[in-house]
């Protein structure tokens, strides 16, 4: 596989960056993962918009242009792609610099780390469902921030495996707030259940559009957040993301939710999503 | 000055790692500092085992042997140094794998970096004291792993310099937690006061040692969090560290602490402590 690094595209083996670059030594930098329909990238205004506020609100002096695009088409044509679906990764981060805490010079040029891979969607989980437990959010209070300081995530996610399941659902100070790289939505009742835009989530760009879609069909959305004890009475349940699209949740901590099985509103969802991606990408 | 990355011991400029670790896209580590004086390292063996207790907790499964005196040795060398007071930085990390939250593979090897650099103590400050602010405590719930993930710590810091302070306070759910890279402690009628061992503050070794010296000169420690809105009784304030050892603290957010000078227990806590290094390192 052929990434991006810092003006250069190289053999995956061969990219390396500075040990001074200060996502190595800090995690100073934001990122953003887009999806690839039919060599077209889904929502890519959206996307550039939360990147262009992740990395405002890490003060990282840098204005997104066109780059992004122009690194995407390159790293297709370089990689061979044609019209699989694909995962794009990028990373903007505070740039090099001697290690220590405050930033560094403005001039300093911001380092850019970006590939571009084939995930198709998991047709097992898509249909079936998956399960899913708890964790506690140990997360920063910024995770509204798409920041590359994801020590956390990463220690929820092998909870989750070590546990048998794909993902775990973070719970702060007694309510659910959101899956280690997912959103989750709940259903009771046919209204739909999923957390307010807070600095405690990441408002995914799938979310938004799940609930964008709710309005758009006359199903009610509250976006509150859920308390834990409440899971159980919960009628569907399914995390939203950018490669997960609309999966849904069968089980969570050992419990069925529901019937057990994906959930008819749920699966009604997952069709006006994929309508969206033929709008936007066929 | 010449670096260690990943077995080989190279200029700094020429010092790369691969984008793959995942230090550079997860804060996936755990960091030390230490303190060098006279060509020796000061308490060792505590932060040693600090150390190895961050990769545990980590869930980073490597056992530190003798590698860390072996590459301190090499780059003492390498550099040229003698008996310069030394700041010696080392980290270690879950390795390189294709980006996904969970752990790779038990096998995949970790990823080491270390340098050491001169890092004099300043001594204006340690003399004639230092401004602080007060920040909100944005970092996650395990700030007692020294872990990478220092992008809330980074952020904190420049607040600070964007208003004129060399170090800012954490406050968290209204108590003073610690400094961004320092502990911090007040002085009350005599009585020495500081956050208690909790999953809120990295015990650094300095502080644990200065509680120590309290303990064996009469000095009475109350090792409990200050609420904020006490801040303005206090006597006496000063940070701790590897680097700042014992630093006066003689203003916070722009208001005097005592007499907005040194105070005499933080003067004399700052020569018992010299004493320490005294005994261990000349």
């Amino acid at each position: 596989m052929v990434v991006y690094i810092d003006g250069e595209y190289v053999k995956e083996e061969d990219a390396k960056v500075s040990v001074n670059d200060r996502a190595y030594v800090f995690a100073d930098g934001a990122y953003e993962g887009f999806r690839v329909y039919n060599g077209k990238i889904f929502k890519y205004e959206e996307h550039k918009t939360r990147f262009q506020r992740s990395l405002d609100e890490l003060r990282i002096k840098y204005v997104i242009d066109n780059e992004i695009k122009v690194i995407y088409e390159n790293l297709k044509k370089a990689n061979g792609y044609v019209n699989e679906t694909l995962f794009f990764y990028i990373h903007i981060t505070r740039g090099q610099s001697p290690r220590t805490h405050e930033f560094p010079h403005e001039d300093t040029p911001a380092g850019i780390y970006a590939f571009l891979s084939v995930k198709e969607l998991n047709m097992q989980k898509y249909t079936e469902g998956v399960s899913v437990c708890t964790v506690p959010d140990n997360r920063w209070a910024r995770c509204d921030i798409k920041c590359i300081s994801l020590i956390a995530n990463c220690l929820a996610s092998q909870i989750a495996i070590d546990n048998g399941c794909p993902e775990a659902l973070f719970v702060h100070d007694g309510v659910i707030t959101e899956g280690t790289r997912t959103n989750v939505f709940f259903v009771k009742n046919n209204e739909v259940y999923t957390h307010a835009k807070t600095n405690r989530i990441l408002a995914g760009v799938t979310r938004n559009t799940v609930v964008e879609l709710c309005h758009a069909n006359g199903i009610t959305v509250q976006e509150f957040p859920l308390s834990s004890d409440k899971l159980v009475e919960m009628d569907e349940a399914f995390l939203t993301g950018t490669s997960e699209e609309i999966t849904p949740i069968v089980q969570i901590d050992g419990k069925k939710v529901g019937t057990g099985e994906a959930g008819e509103l749920t699966k009604r969802l997952q069709k006006l999503f994929k309508d969206e991606v033929a709008k936007c990408c066929y």
